[in-house]
């Protein structure tokens, strides 16, 4: 994973030691390869299992209330020294900030799904295309339905 | 910030060594309280700096072509070990991840921008509620704005 195609930018940026991640659980979907991952979910795409490693299970408690959830997780085998790339056929190049594409410097996927079902430590989600064993970062409610717990604040802008 | 209050459960859950983070860039905002944050931004919010440090500006090259991107940032400030969060004046308890607090096992923040200008290695956006001096982790298209670059796959579904 280290060659470039036509016009592509890669960087040596060194250790990337700024913050470190725990991965809380594991995502299984069906797909083992990435020639086989679709480029982007969607809502009518298969159901996927979400599994919390203990005890961050216990922080799922309230989540049922909301249909449609972002999860975050991490692209582990993804490179991470590509800052122009060269996705299509026809050559054309895009900075790599102007793509959702995997490759990228701190390779965190985002979703919304949408939530199926909850059984204890697992989730069934639909709406993902990431690859089978991709370990999890976080679950947040969709900004859209969640409105903060504690009253506004007078700084809101 | 290591108390908890009512009912609030918070987790040892040993070091956060899974993967490591850059940080890429540094976001600029009027807050520097946490008590003066928004609890949610808004596109109606004030004008904020988002500065991407050398050699990550180069990816910047097509973004201008979207008006809503995806920022990631780290939430530096926030403690990690929360699992059940007490928010609410009147004690009603919420799993962290039924939860948009900054406090979370990966405190990584998700908001979706306008974004007004590109001059440089410098975006200025609107739709933030993070603290002054937030590190930066990740800038996406928007996933509806965006088009998948490359042609879709049979095994997207």
């Amino acid at each position: 994973m280290t060659g470039t195609r036509a016009g592509e930018v890669a960087a040596e940026t060194g250790a990337a030691r700024d913050a470190g991640l725990r991965f809380i659980g594991r995502i299984g979907t069906p797909w083992t390869d990435r020639a086989d991952c679709p480029r982007q979910g969607g809502a009518d795409g298969p159901a996927c299992r979400v599994e919390l490693f203990a005890p961050f299970d216990r922080a799922l408690a309230g989540l049922e209330a909301y249909e449609t959830v972002e999860l975050l997780y991490w692209l582990d085998r993804s490179r991470r020294d590509l800052l122009v790339q060269n996705p299509t056929s026809d050559g054309t190049l895009y900075g790599t900030f102007a793509l959702r594409s995997p490759e990228r410097p701190n390779p965190i996927g985002t979703a919304l799904v949408r939530l199926v079902a909850i059984d204890g430590p697992v989730l069934t989600v639909r709406g993902l295309d990431c690859l089978d064993g991709t370990p999890l970062l976080d679950i947040k409610p969709d900004r859209d339905s969640f409105t903060p717990k504690a009253p506004p604040k007078p700084g809101a802008g």
